[in-house]
């Protein structure tokens, strides 16, 4: 999940503070003129402030119909959504993009179907609006409860796949807000009409327009300068440590941070053998590239001699490149020798780190020290040893005798998802519809004053 | 809830991506070593991740018997706290503050009590940790669920008054979060004390050390190097402009704003006339310097001629200054007139904005232009305009026939308060202790696997 297109010009020049945006500087080295670029953004910006104040009271039903119109409005314009795509892919070929990077731009008829597909699911999802989570009587007699309302203007960043387009915009609809997509530059012609076939489809269907939106720059600065627009109530980066860098130093709007995932298995003494190895075997190979594949292997001491030479074969014979602690290599000794950064890197590719620890704790401390907070799993047969994980391990998920490859909105029941929050504020975990609303208090008088 | 004492050195020697902190020119200004200041901070931070993993699994057991232990610390230590007091105020008379900030920051044995009491209360509300808020089943048999756990690490900055320091930290320690506390400096004695006892009371008891800690630097640049800790999950700045501004150009940690309010009293066509005065003269007169105070009065055209004269004439015999449109001065001749920049302005003093509308939406259209959105009031007997007002304002809290005061964690039953929301990620209005976590998915499996 990285995000490799969408890295900020960097340099002084667009330090926080400085309103030119993207600078003197940047704008030599890429052509972007910056009081163009603020303008676009904060037209963009305007519009969706407008949106968001229309959107958030319409019912349900013109947001479900919009969803629906959306999704035939993909469908009736499959070819063309496909000639634009391959545009892209022409473009990324001559440039020199992997063959990984070109495989996830590609949309083939079947893909615009299931990209359709998706927002009739998502407009078949329990309407997350106008719910009341609780409601109560003070004793002056005022009735007070907490109204379930979108969150306003929500940005997203993210990469190659265009996807993600139709989901980000479905998902902001459902929920009632108006969304800024910042896709790819490799994805900018797909993307573009994706784009605008949805915002199209949903204005026909009754959503005000500036509802759905892409920032369409093809200035790098674009993103960076989308970081610090007031109009966002929330920016999700989805991306890798390059974006999340960028929005260390450049974001001053809120965020819901996503997708990395440096994830840990931890065998304990006495697991089932056959149960951890199908685990570990999964969590590393069923999807290697996404966040919530397992980077590294952890074993206790105990089992290790069992264990590791049987696991570890299963994985190698899956082309499962192994990285391991001294401990590791004396067992399997076909292992490389992993350095101190293995700990650290979330490789998201057919790369295992192995460690052998003599305890829990020592387990525990290497996921504290090692861990991004997204998902980690325990294999064991101890009560104590799965209550002591589940409760000590601070991450969106955690997983007694099961793979981490579980953390995702589809399988938990959310639904589609705009990325995987792996902070604390907010929302933690899989980011569905729910988590794209906030609440306000509501209160019903009768002339009440405040006397205390 | 001006925070004047805690403003940024400002300048671009403190720009985001300056590692060095507060920088040359702030260092000369003002005597501060950034090298001993990042020193200090990060020795504070280290201290308080490692408490914060140890007290996010101490029982609430443990929680509240060290609550009470502080308490009684207060309790013991009245003399000592006061004669700390005393030195800041002859301090504080020395340089001039003004008499409601002295009045702000005196303590006396009822306060102290008070303080000590309000830890009590704290203890007695429900453990908000270890709470299962849904458990289901997937088709695969895996069972999750969403247990609420500590935010881990919690930042504070705040103003004068020293309740607050006993306040944050007791509700830290309720939700199992590890405290930075920085105060302002006009009560650094009274704080320094403070602090350390609770730290010690709470240590004695069995919470980790590190668990409650100051920011005991005088140097301002210590507030602007707090708002880019890593150390920290969350920032809670209670204050006003100044701190704002401070926030959105130095926080690059997750922030939860508080404190702004420009909060609106719209009064309907056809409103009871007596009971609308009676809810603009609470929501003005009686604690004109808190941000739930209503600055800006609303009155629908048609029923201005009648409720207008009454209305501020009850309020300029209480002392309020009355500043009105064109409209307002011809029913009300004492008014001053009021400039554009009245209705952005938060007085926090027995000043009153007045606006004649013509419409339910010309009041909706001013408090969306105008509001922080913290709290907002409609005095109507119309159920219509009632309803439209609850669903289309975007505020905290929103009410009908009932004064902006309530807005408050102790009215609403959620006990203490770390300041009150207007944000709409995470939390929105007054943040109690629930506010103060977050939570994460475990799963319990048997060796289930993901295969789509």
């Amino acid at each position: 999940m990285t995000n490799e297109t969408n890295i900020p010009c960097g340099g002084g020049a667009s330090a926080r503070g400085d309103s030119s945006g993207c600078g003197v500087a940047g704008a030599e080295a890429t052509g972007c003129d910056p009081v163009a670029l603020d303008a676009e953004l904060s037209a963009l910006g305007k519009a969706a402030r407008k949106a968001a104040r229309r959107l958030g009271v319409l019912s349900g039903a013109v947001r479900n119909g919009a969803l629906a119109a959306m999704a035939e409005a993909l469908r009736r314009n499959t070819a063309d959504i496909c000639a634009a795509n391959a545009r892209d892919l022409a473009h990324g070929r001559s440039r020199g993009l992997s063959a990984p990077l070109l495989e996830r731009l590609a949309l083939t008829s079947a893909r615009v179907e299931s990209m359709a597909r998706g927002l009739e699911d998502i407009a078949a999802l329990r309407d997350p609006l106008g719910e009341v989570t609780g409601m109560w009587t003070t004793r002056e007699g005022l009735r007070i409860g907490r109204l379930r309302v979108p969150l306003g203007v929500v940005g997203i960043i993210y990469e190659s796949r265009p996807n993600v387009t139709a989901d980000a915009a479905g998902l902001c609809i459902k929920s009632g807000n108006a969304v800024l997509l910042r896709g790819g530059r490799e994805a900018l012609a797909t993307n573009t009409l994706l784009a605008d076939l949805l915002a199209r489809a949903a204005e026909a269907a009754g959503v005000p327009e500036g509802s759905v939106q892409m920032v369409a720059s093809p200035h790098r600065e674009a993103t960076t300068r989308l970081m610090s627009l007031d109009a966002l109530d929330v920016l999700i980066p989805r991306g890798g440590k390059s974006l999340k860098a960028a929005v260390r130093a450049f974001a001053t709007v809120p965020i819901l941070m996503t997708g990395m995932g440096n994830c840990h298995i931890y065998v304990d003494a006495g697991a089932d053998i056959d149960r951890a190895v199908a685990v570990a075997d999964n969590a590393k190979t069923s999807r290697p590239a996404v966040c919530n594949a397992a980077e590294t292997l952890l074993v206790h001491a105990d089992i290790a001699p069992d264990f590791l030479p049987r696991c570890l074969a299963v994985l190698a014979a899956k082309g499962v490149e192994i990285r391991g602690d001294a401990r590791t290599r004396a067992l399997f000794p076909a292992a490389l020798p992993a350095s101190e950064a293995d700990w650290d890197t979330e490789y998201l590719d057919l790369i295992l780190a192995v460690r052998v620890v003599d305890s829990l704790d020592e387990a525990l401390d290497h996921i504290a020290r090692h861990g991004t907070g997204h998902s980690e799993a325990i294999c064991t047969e101890s009560y104590g040893a799965a209550e002591r994980f589940l409760r000590e391990v601070d991450a969106a998920a955690v997983y007694v005798n099961a793979s981490t490859r579980f953390t995702d909105g589809g399988v938990y029941g959310f639904g589609a998802e705009m990325g995987i929050s792996t902070q604390k504020l907010h929302a933690r975990g899989p980011l569905g519809v729910e988590q794209l609303t906030s609440t306000k208090f509501i209160a019903y008088g009768t002339g009440q004053i405040r006397t205390s």
